[in-house]
């Protein structure tokens, strides 16, 4: 079968998120096999010419909704968290290898959880080692805003962003990044698609908190001056929470905070729905579904806008697209690089082709994309998951429920060291003093 | 009467807010009748010689705790706002003239307001014109701080500082202003305590919300070290919601702020509790009297601080003690300046003289003082309110019953102005569209 | 005459920059002799109908180059230094009345001074107690960038900006701050226009420095955008230095500081040069004459982006506009204020009205005007200046040589009360240490 | 001979910067050979046990000024460049393998350089693909200053710290940051000492410039208000430029700055002269030789300061002491990793060990030590140097001359992989305009 042949690929610059080198690569069972220059393998091999190509460890979309793990991508599960969950949560971390849960500050009366919710899911989170990640918009706010935007007659798409600017997003975040710290609980803010958010995780880890802040593909690569569109279903078609920001400067500013390692790592939150369901909001921008699409567009989008601009190097692009996300998620270096022992997940990346984005050429189901027209440097030619090619000249070769769910292991050591380090030496210690002995009078 | 009977004060300089100027100050029947250099004034007035002397406001505690108007000074009350209120606060603004209420995102499970209360305690005081005014602190974060300090056997005043870092109460600031923001609404808030709420206050300020910031005497002053000290009493004597911070770079970057219009009015939350009340809380910190002085002081420290370090002038520093607050609870310029038809409640300062400040030696009933031996440049010598000598040669002047409470009148211009022009100009608007005709599918 | 016979304006609501109150104001001799409710005034005094306006005191422009005052506006005046004028600069302080000198950090080769001269000058200011202006831009780097973008190809209007960018302007204003505070010299920077170069000044402010920035109206109100138009002569127009900035969001968050008091003063920096003129630069940029217009248009531009916008309110206007210059330069209340014994140069202001700025209906020479098209609220209706009415139902009643110099008294107490207060108290003092007497050893 | 048997370092733990795991290390000739669990090692071979200790790649101290690699510490050489080096720059890195070159804001008339001098030297080091490093104090200010001390009789070494405070290196940072990126040429700051150059750097970095920031050890483990001793000899061993800070939270601020790649690399600036040749400057601050001692003890406070506290984790650890060093300088994996083919530099780290600094137990010559009583969990055990074992058992087995210059190849990709990509997708285009055909007239 193809997964136990070998592949070698030839010629092509290894890109590791430390640096680049020209090395072959050899591919056995699903597992790098050796990496180096000259590599000499037995004949009968699948060799593929990578000369002048870049090959990068395989994409790990870190936010994702589908159950297809889709060119080569490989989605981090999250579990969304109620109330009162504790023991549950223990038992998917210990048994059944989910190590990280995602609770929501927004979504008043459906997910939405309070503060002291928040403050014990946190504390339960750092007890089995998971990792706490978190929806950063202050609910009771959008629900006000919804509310007033309608009784003013704003109904359309605009309206989901007016009435969740992006303070009610920084103020969430900077909220759970408190909250977090007060439990000493590492932190992961999924989505974060704002200025005023970005700056307040950039800002906490300066200050010394374990805080990850992820940008997703539609944050980096548009914005939401698409909600003031003309037309409806072009409009609609942008919405998710929170919102794409109408602030031009948004994205440059993102990916100038995601090459510079404030923010951490991408995904797409991926969840596309098709204009026919869109138009469920058509009178009320509250009932639009909120999804929009992502994960086949992410590589080219970061790359365009992240590497082609000269913002962040190949190695850069590596570690935000798949090395970090394989440290928080604790699989690193199994996943996220190309290194002897590794997981044969593999792209190879032509960095000087280009390619049009377009709903027209795009392998998903959906009927438009929010990145329509973008011309993207930097197009992937082969995708090799677990050791088989599962892309190539174009082509899908991918069946279904060839996913695979990664078990974790918690306690992720990326970001668990620190934390566990300050909770034996930074211990407040009582002020030793003599007892009171003085009159005691009631107020 | 003393009251009716005129006053001359007699070669000081006026400072104004805006300008000094050496001035004489006739006053009769509890009001200023003329201002102006050399005032000719019919025999048998009492005539104080002001020479080499400032001749200022009397001085506006926005934030006192206490039944009687004290050496001249004036409390700006209060009214706390509990859950549903909504009538009442009507009531209180048209027919009692109260025009600010106090909420609190602090004492959970007593006064501590949810989000969505909050929203709709700042949309009813807009509605009546009143100044929002907000406790801020994270109540919860409060709480289960306050259950981990004792659980480590931390049971001194230290744990009450430890139980509430300064992020606690810079969270729950940034979310006051951000969900008075969405209500547009201005928003005071009062005893800022910690470098990172004033941030939060100023920063605020630079992006155009109407917020106004309040630091107190203690904070100003003192610094939350003193929560260590080895003396139980000391320590305790300290207490105060929100606590004074350990960064001992505290007070001076308050008062930079303070000197900058950063923060614009300041306070004392004076609220006194003898060392054998406080020690109710001897074996637990939750349990200690939370309160400070302040009021006999306030102008002192301020002074001391502010003017004598240089980091403002004089007239800053009549702004900061009364100006601004006659501004803002909008009794200016009847009261916060020194003018024609102004009621007569003036202080004379000799900015020469120097005190040590001393519980042998305050007015105060409280057995001890937090800013105790601190030497202060600037003395009042004497002190008029409303056309009578209150203070004079150290001594006391007034009787019990004096203070009086200032009816107040809703939508002061200071405060209201911009919100009015800001609701005219800045409402946003629907997009004009077709209808959308397309097929509509459920999810 | 005109000037010595009375003028009331009756019922209008006079703008202070601390309050508004409906009033009378009734001026002779060319001042304001009185001020307040239903005034009684002898007969035969001419009556101007205020009600529904407001009655302003007359702006002060604080930054423009021109001999005439126009429109009732002062203007500022100030001295240029070059390298070496200490004594002069004496004189000039204490026998002809000038209280300001301004020093370029740009003009390599021309006017600008290193950093020791800026010190050695700095210090002169300080001595003689002047406001030392400056015109913060890296000269240095501003050559280099004109020769570089010349070299590109770049030779029209856009090389302009693209050879300074903001971060040059910035660069200089945090240099000149750090050396006046140095020197604890007070510090003034003409022309604030960007974004960056204007949280430099805020921020030093914060930090407690003595120092003002100045927007001009024509950073207030339009932008860089237009050094990139199609048409030369359009984009030449707006050449000036440092140059308007293309961030479009520029002008509105100079606004928001100039509301919030972080910047302090406006001016226009009016310098017009024609279309011809401006094509001195038709193939190379650097030699296009600097300079717009904004003299006639600066109280519209501001009142329109600043008030009628809900960013400041009509008395943050006065200060802006008269009362902050007038303390910097030391003339207020003479000027800068409605008052009794003040200047009567008054501006009765109709908000409600509104006009189209335009270059075919202005008062001013030049053939164009940056604002051409902006439409204003607030339009001024009647202008007097030192008691006449220069300005009325749309005609200028001015004549040539009608213009000032305002001597100007040295020490400005706005200024200098902190700076001296912190030279008292804020010397450094030595240690106090036994002499060394161990051995000495050469490197 | 010892460097041609082999050693096999057997159970450590390997720490990289990426992660770590336990593995063995096998050096042969001076090369690592293998890295791997249960490595197979034929018999003869020196083991060393490294089990429950940590193997890391050996330190770079990226600034200090000896001859002699000192305990397996290699040093990064630099060139001082004063004025007109450029045919001299290009020489030393085409042919001598010099790939930095250092120069001086400070020290006027000295090294100093002017503006436009830097804006040559770093157009140079661009050309020749060199690291433009920067000693960031404005030397105008420090000679003003430092006559100014003298003038007011502070001869001590306090006043080396009051003549140049933290804004003077600030202001030159900002400076030296904006003159590079008008060259788009990356820019290294040696010596980051205080907050506020730091966080200007940290700035610049979120921007995306592509700038380094070089705190030492002495910055991170001590601070300035030594300075203030009483014993002269105390303080003057502190002095070093730019000096340390008195702000005391300085070192944890710069640590935690380090932690979060907002600074880069760490160095010592090495440099020790005894009391006696400190004494130089016994009445003369300005004539106390400039230096602090730091290589010794560099790995050991930052792991105190950094490791032990749990502001990073070892694997930032090894980034920040080696591996980011060797990225910039051009000689990654080659060193700064325990890799297969990287070269045989390696410490064995026992993190459970303390030891206390002391002058007298430390290795150096010097009669005092800054560190001096600073009690350090982790220390190093064995270090290996190009495969010999060069430190063990606390003795030094080092022989002068051991110490070897390595030859750095220009063009780091690390450094300028986004500069080559920015020079290409980032020039400004002129705009297409019809030739201005009016008029021109002068003005």
């Amino acid at each position: 079968m193809a997964e136990t042949t070998g592949i070698l690929i030839k010629g092509g610059k290894v890109v590791n998120e430390d640096c680049s080198a020209i090395s072959d690569v050899y591919i056995e069972n699903g597992k790098i096999v050796d990496v180096g220059p000259s590599l000499q393998i037995p004949a009968g091999v699948r060799v593929i010419d990578a000369t002048d190509k870049l090959v990068l460890p395989g994409g790990i979309d870190t936010h994702t909704h589908m159950e297809l793990a889709f060119m080569g991508t490989r989605a981090v599960d999250d579990f969304h968290i109620g109330t009162k969950v504790k023991k549950e949560m223990e038992t998917l971390a210990k048994e059944k290898g989910v190590n990280s849960f995602k609770m929501f500050m927004a979504y008043k009366n459906v997910f939405m959880l309070q503060d002291s919710e928040l403050y014990a899911s946190f504390a339960q989170c750092k007890k089995i080692g998971a990792i706490a990640q978190v929806h950063a918009e202050n609910g009771d706010l959008i629900a006000e805003g919804a509310k007033k935007m309608l009784s003013m007659g704003i109904t359309g798409p605009e309206g989901h962003e007016l009435c969740r600017p992006e303070e009610v997003e920084a103020e969430a975040t900077q909220r759970a990044i408190t909250i977090a710290h007060a439990v000493n609980c590492p932190l992961y803010v999924v989505h974060v698609m704002s200025k005023s958010a970005a700056k307040v995780v950039s800002n906490a880890r300066r200050d010394g908190r374990v805080v990850f802040g992820e940008p997703i593909a539609a944050g980096l690569g548009t914005d939401g001056t698409h909600y003031w569109d003309k037309d409806w279903a072009h409009a609609a078609g942008f919405v998710m929470g929170p919102p794409l920001r109408p602030d031009p400067s948004t994205p440059g500013y993102l990916m100038d905070l995601l090459a510079n390692d404030d923010l951490s790592v991408t995904g797409t939150d991926n969840c596309t729905f098709s204009v026919c369901q869109k138009a469920l909001g058509k009178d009320d921008f509250t009932k639009i579904p909120n999804g929009v699409n992502g994960v086949e567009d992410r590589m080219s989008v970061i790359w365009e806008k992240g590497v082609h601009s000269g913002k962040m190097d190949e190695n850069r692009f590596v570690a935000v697209t798949s090395s970090n996300a394989a440290k928080i998620f604790n699989f690193y270096p199994q996943k996220g690089r190309i290194a002897k022992n590794s997981d044969a997940d593999v792209v190879i990346w032509d960095p000087k082709m280009t390619r049009r984005i377009s709903a027209k050429t795009h392998h998903q189901a959906v009927d438009y994309n929010i990145f329509e027209g973008m011309e993207c440097h930097g197009v992937p030619i082969v995708t090799i998951s677990r050791g088989k090619v599962v892309y190539e000249a174009g082509q899908l070769q991918v069946s279904p429920g060839q996913g695979r769910f990664i078990h974790r292991v918690p306690f992720s050591e990326f970001v668990y060291k620190r934390i566990k380090q300050r909770d034996q030496v930074s211990r407040p210690t009582a002020v030793t003093r003599k007892p009171y002995e003085g009159k005691v009078v009631s107020v």
